[in-house]
């Protein structure tokens, strides 16, 4: 496979690069900041692309936010934006689950395992749910739950679906709860399927790492509707009326953001090296996804400007 | 592959398949009872064994239970057995830690994610531990743990193992530490890997449930203890000093029991149909594991008394 086209200092490059593309398709961590700290030049570098009218989309697969609390992210960090840029794979997954599945009432309720942003997208969608912030399930099993579980009498009989996402809270009760429901009949989704949520300079478990108990015990597979499935991509194609052959991926994780825009079809990719991945990686032999661009830090896209 | 004998009602057949064994290996849930609920004919079945000078050896993956913990259940169920008889996943792996691994002081304490089972065997093997059923990490990761596992202030220095098992009190906070130890060089251990744990006529997370994020998160796959895997084996075969030949394996699941048997290199294995796994699956086309005899129940072997 050939090696990407390598932007930084290179003004024409840049300036070719951006004329291809109306569309920037933007992962957020570790593109526009790391935790809480916003890399330097951000706020130019997307001010600089809107100024050439360029439309840019905030594609995040952290399911533990809604829109709108992620929008509160990027005005806290001073990056102006409309909740409507912002595509998060919570909404992802409600925005399937109202208009894609269209599951019948009344076995049309979620079990959520999951933060509140999930909750609030559920919501905003008109979703009936259970489980998720609920109190009620954030303790230890006990053995009235067993037998209560085993017999059925503490599922609820309307839940046909089981949604998992990052969960800070999870824990046994839930996990056997969620179980119950998949061999009741059903469907199995998550969010993303992150490994890994890197924080802190460091990781932590990911989406991806709560649901893979239930992935094996039932031999499952959920449908995943964060990057790199191409369920989000099709609904942010939906829903921003794109054309893929003008439209360019950011980020700065192989497996997900790369991947993602090279399983789209879209008409580039851009990594940059100020998160996950590293060059090496698709510099090595056999190397399996290599994206088409690569900067060392998104800020580098402003060297056009001057 | 060949298809297994079927002994039940067939006395010549059960007093020659008796014969040609030493000692019996039992896996118990399942075979001996289901949950709290012992099989009719059982403590029966053990006597007569026994009364042939036979040698019954008691091994679960059950890391939940120290031996002794595990020989009160035994009792209260009415079988008479004595410690040393017993063989569980948490003994394996406190024994593998002790007299196998041998890590040098002071980096040798053991990061636990199970119950109190794990404990006794390694307490009482000498082994130093830190995690397991510790109530400071029964709760909800906060900010500061967020920190301080980033930075290593909060994880102990002297960590070169972790071994899960089992946790009914898996959280996240647990997960988290798991995977820093592991990051940090610690050895991954896992008491057993089975997915699902059979109780109250269903199924809830398993061991191998538990430790599974840890795998998803950092590509390593454990040392299990238990049951398919042969360090157990080798680890019964050395206390026992038996003759693998004349040494059959009897169980209900084919992908731990039966599985241990073959790859043990055992004279025989014994299927039963009180449990998980049900002669469609060996009798199936491409059926990879078979077991060389079965019974619809233990007890059936008791015709031959007759």
């Amino acid at each position: 496979m050939g090696q990407p086209k390598y932007l930084t200092g290179d003004s024409a490059a840049i300036n070719a690069f951006i004329d291809q593309f109306d569309v920037f398709l933007l992962d957020c961590d570790g593109v526009l900041w790391s935790g809480d700290h916003l890399f330097e030049g951000i706020v130019e570098t997307l001010e600089f692309l809107r100024s050439k009218g360029k439309r840019v989309v905030f594609v995040t697969n952290n399911s533990t936010k809604s829109r709108p609390d992620y929008q509160k992210k990027l005005t806290a960090l001073g990056i102006p934006s409309n909740v409507e840029e912002i595509f998060a794979s919570a909404y992802s997954a409600a925005v399937y689950i109202s208009r894609i599945m269209k599951l019948p009432a009344p076995k049309n309720k979620v079990f959520v395992i999951g933060e509140s942003g999930i909750e609030t997208e559920l919501r905003a969608e008109g979703v009936p749910f259970v489980g998720g912030t609920d109190p009620a399930l954030r303790r230890d099993i006990t053995p009235e739950d067993f037998t209560g579980l085993a017999d059925g009498s503490l599922l609820d009989p309307d839940v046909g679906v089981v949604l998992a996402g990052l969960d800070f809270h999870i824990n046994y009760l839930k996990l056997s709860m969620g179980y119950q429901y998949l061999q009741r009949g059903a469907k199995f989704l998550a969010t993303n399927l992150d490994s890994t949520l890197p924080t802190n300079h460091t990781f932590f478990p990911g989406a991806g790492s709560i649901s893979i108990p239930l992935i094996n015990m039932t031999g499952q597979n959920p449908t995943a509707l964060g990057k790199p499935s191409q369920a989000m991509m099709d609904a942010i194609e939906g829903k921003f009326q794109l054309d893929r052959a003008r439209t360019c991926m950011v980020g700065d994780r192989l497996d997900t953001d790369i991947q993602f825009g090279i399983q789209g079809k879209l008409g580039g990719t851009l990594a940059v090296l100020t998160g996950v991945s590293k060059k090496e990686q698709w510099e090595a032999e056999g190397a399996n996804i290599v994206p088409s661009f690569y900067v060392d830090r998104l800020s580098d896209l402003r060297a056009a400007a001057s």
